[in-house]
């Protein structure tokens, strides 16, 4: 069965999204054929204008309406305890916990070689720059995924901070690893559990 | 932390479709700010003209272009044989398989009276017209879904259908019903067990 080109093109264009496979991109365009006409207009006028309207944070490379961002941009926040993480959307994830009253910097990514991804697509250089220009001791919390490519990320970040001629001295720190709350121990995967071991505390 | 407004408004479009959920339609919408900005104006484009762009079929209720759908206007196709869906949806399933050589009637739904559907509000008195006008010996087979809604919707249709004053007879069918291709006994319900055992057939 042919269908409409209308409902073809909608179908593609959530297809070509992450997590939506071919049976759900059918379902939501024609779910969409049966709302009023002025949400899909909506919806249109919102996608249309994303890229248009939202900037990316000259300092710490987060989404932001302005040039700075609301976090950079916020005296009462930390400027020499900086969390690195991959993406904007872990700003959001950790903003939501609260409690951390440093500032971030957005890698836009991780180094992945399979994917033609090396350290110059990434924030690097930028917060090596970023770290220069700062006369205090600094603490670097790495936030990158707990993968491999996260890991490898993050170690290459510790090499090249390392690697600088900071007078003040830098703090280098990784985001604890271990079980997660609620976790049940049988479940748990090896490298999960010697992570656990290593990261005990006195309690 | 406050997101640029143009993000929020992504998300809350994403959100509100069926089966995504608030960490999806996050996930969706960071991930369109990351490609480029032609396919962000072709998917709104896209959603903007799906309505405008799409008919309904003025005999079977499916999505068309024109005035009439394709499988209706097919002068290969059975007019006597009337496959009844619930959606335009489930007529993509069933063309997938080929095989079938009838047409179709789109209900637009099922009776379902939590959600204030009834039947007044699905094409049942259209399909009631449309057997009207066939001088021949009609097959209608109730495919609505195996839910309990749709077994409602099936039984309604078919007490409408038995109360018409047709000359020509109208076999009324159900879909088969019982253990799905690949299915393991031990996981099956309880409905479906029985169902299968009464729709045994000989080999």
């Amino acid at each position: 069965m042919k269908l409409p080109k209308a409902i073809e093109e909608v179908i593609n264009n959530f297809e070509r999204l992450p997590g939506i496979g071919p049976k759900s991109a059918g379902r939501l365009a024609f779910y969409l054929l049966n709302v009023p006409q002025d949400y899909n207009q909506q919806f249109g006028e919102v996608l249309i204008n994303l890229k248009k309207k939202v900037k990316i944070c000259r300092q710490c490379f987060s989404v932001t309406e302005k040039e700075i961002c609301e976090i950079c941009s916020d005296v009462g926040r930390n400027k020499f305890q900086i969390c690195v993480v991959e993406r904007a959307l872990d700003i959001v994830a950790f903003e939501s916990v609260g409690g951390y009253k440093g500032v971030y910097h957005v890698l836009g990514g991780v180094i992945n070689p399979l994917e033609h991804v090396g350290p110059e697509e990434l924030k690097i250089g930028e917060l090596i720059e970023r770290l220069e220009k700062l006369d205090e001791k600094v603490e670097i919390i790495m936030a990158t995924n707990l993968t491999m490519e996260g890991e490898a990320t993050a170690l290459y970040i510790k090499n090249k901070i390392e690697k600088m001629n900071n007078k003040n001295g830098i703090l280098i720190t990784r985001i604890g690893s271990g079980l997660p709350m609620g976790a049940d121990l049988g479940y748990a995967d090896q490298a999960t559990l010697s992570r656990a071991m290593d990261g005990r505390r006195e309690i």
